[in-house]
């Protein structure tokens, strides 16, 4: 069976402006995740600004990460790059200090056609032999993956999940159906998009990727357990209260959202990596009320 | 007067297979641009795969240019990179070892704001005291610059030239004359996007910043030399004679046309950054036939 099931948690990174992570914040981060029972943490997600930071920072992260967790979580961790030679090196290192699975997607500069993301995903999995997630998340990447080319790298051994953007919620049967026909058995299908995630849950997806979850785990795994336990009900209206949650994401990404959060909790005082700049004070208080409404801490 | 005038050369900046410049086969495109005596270099633009090179190996390409100029002709380079702090030490590094200007563009993962792209840019500026050419290029960056942001940013005092993409040529007109009214006056406007540049300096634009000048010198210069004296019918129909390259610029990049060309001319032996890809054989061999018709050598 596969590792890549139920809550997948996306913390961020906390780093110092030079781009220094903040282990001890990290570990504070991650101490809450194991506390919680997690499925599996993603770390150095897009949330995680994973392209942001140096191969050494993120070797430093996967170690703490790795150290924190005591094999207690699996880990999966970012290993995507610009340049094919890098993201080898990343996967690498990702191997050699522990991670379960690689997360990688194709960072473009010079837009990619579909041969070029081939070739990238097919060296990365020789170079590293590490289990890879294909990761799709074209609001970043502005790379559209066909479904033939999951269907494609859901053939190469060592390409063991997809991540995609959850489709709005009216949607997601069809969608789950059509890309569940796309790839092997027991390939994992996993979604990401916080507020349309549920629903494409429902449908049959085995993984949320979710960013709310790097910083309110239990309430993240009540919805995924009541999922699990054919509650669908409450777990729509669970979502349906976080609501409010959701519209800031959509309004200031959730990673502006979820750095504002972890410094109003006391998790951390980091600000996102510049030129991503933290939220105005209008907004920060706006979240801080929202959090408090939502009993979210 | 702005250094930011004519004939802008873009190259493509020869590498192995681990992201090392090969500096032999950079001199000698640099030397074919000296010859021709074009107005500036444009090196590490994006058909110079900038964020594709580390920033010890940007340093060697930009040290290499200085010293094959003998400042001859000024070199403009590009300084962008993810991260802001990353994007100061490049243009300190340019301004350090000689560049007339930064080459500035707003790099994406997050999708940045406006506010986000104003402050990265007058950081850079202020913390290098670098010349910068406000780089807009959406098809890379994904980020699409506003009138006003570029009108905000023309008023920052090292901020002295925008690169914007060429419009069609049926709005040329239109558009230089709105983005003329936007920016102080001196302030250089020059475009990219090859087809379309011609209509644009004929419009009014200062500089054509230009992916075939890299390789083909002469004949850029040529149109150039043409719409300077006002004699625009023979600039357009040189413009239309070239017409099959800017084809194979439109379908397969112009940075992957490049690579395949200074192939096929024996002036380097090197392929585009990985995961970018060499053009398949059968378009390798259409480009050869195009630049032996078109007398491109």
């Amino acid at each position: 069976m596969t590792v890549l099931k139920g809550l997948s948690a996306f913390p961020i990174t906390p780093s110092n402006a030079d781009g220094r992570v903040d282990v001890a914040a990290l570990r504070r981060l991650l101490a809450r995740l194991v506390e919680a029972g997690v499925d599996s943490i993603g770390l150095l997600g897009s949330t995680g600004s994973y392209p942001y930071f140096s191969r050494t920072e993120r070797r430093r992260a996967l170690e703490a990460a790795v150290d924190e967790t005591q094999g207690r979580i699996p880990i999966m961790v970012g290993v995507g790059a610009l340049r094919t030679s890098d993201a080898v090196r990343l996967a690498q290192d990702a191997q050699a200090i522990g991670a379960v699975a690689g997360l990688l997607a194709p960072v473009c500069y010079t837009p990619l056609n579909d041969d070029e993301v081939y070739e990238h995903f097919i060296t990365v999995a020789r170079e590293s032999q590490l289990p890879l997630c294909i990761y799709d998340n074209p609001t970043t990447t502005h790379f559209q993956f066909s479904r033939d080319l999951v269907s494609a790298l859901s053939r190469v051994p060592e390409v063991i999940a997809v991540k995609s953007p959850a489709p709005e919620a009216h949607l997601a049967q069809v969608h789950h159906r059509e890309l569940r026909a796309a790839v092997p058995p027991g390939f994992s299908i996993g979604y990401s998009g916080d507020g349309n995630s549920v629903e494409a849950l429902l449908a049959g997806g085995d993984a949320w990727y979710c960013v709310a979850g790097g910083l309110f785990p239990e309430t993240c795994m009540t919805i995924v357990r009541l999922i699990q336990g054919r509650r669908a009900d409450e777990a729509r209206r669970l979502n349906a209260a976080l609501q409010p949650l959701w519209d800031l994401f959509k309004e200031y990404s959730s990673l502006r959202v979820m750095y504002a959060a972890a410094n109003l909790l006391g998790i951390c005082r980091a600000q996102p990596p510049r030129p991503i700049l933290p939220v105005p004070d209008q907004v920060r208080q706006r979240i801080g009320e929202t959090l408090t409404r939502l009993e979210l801490r």
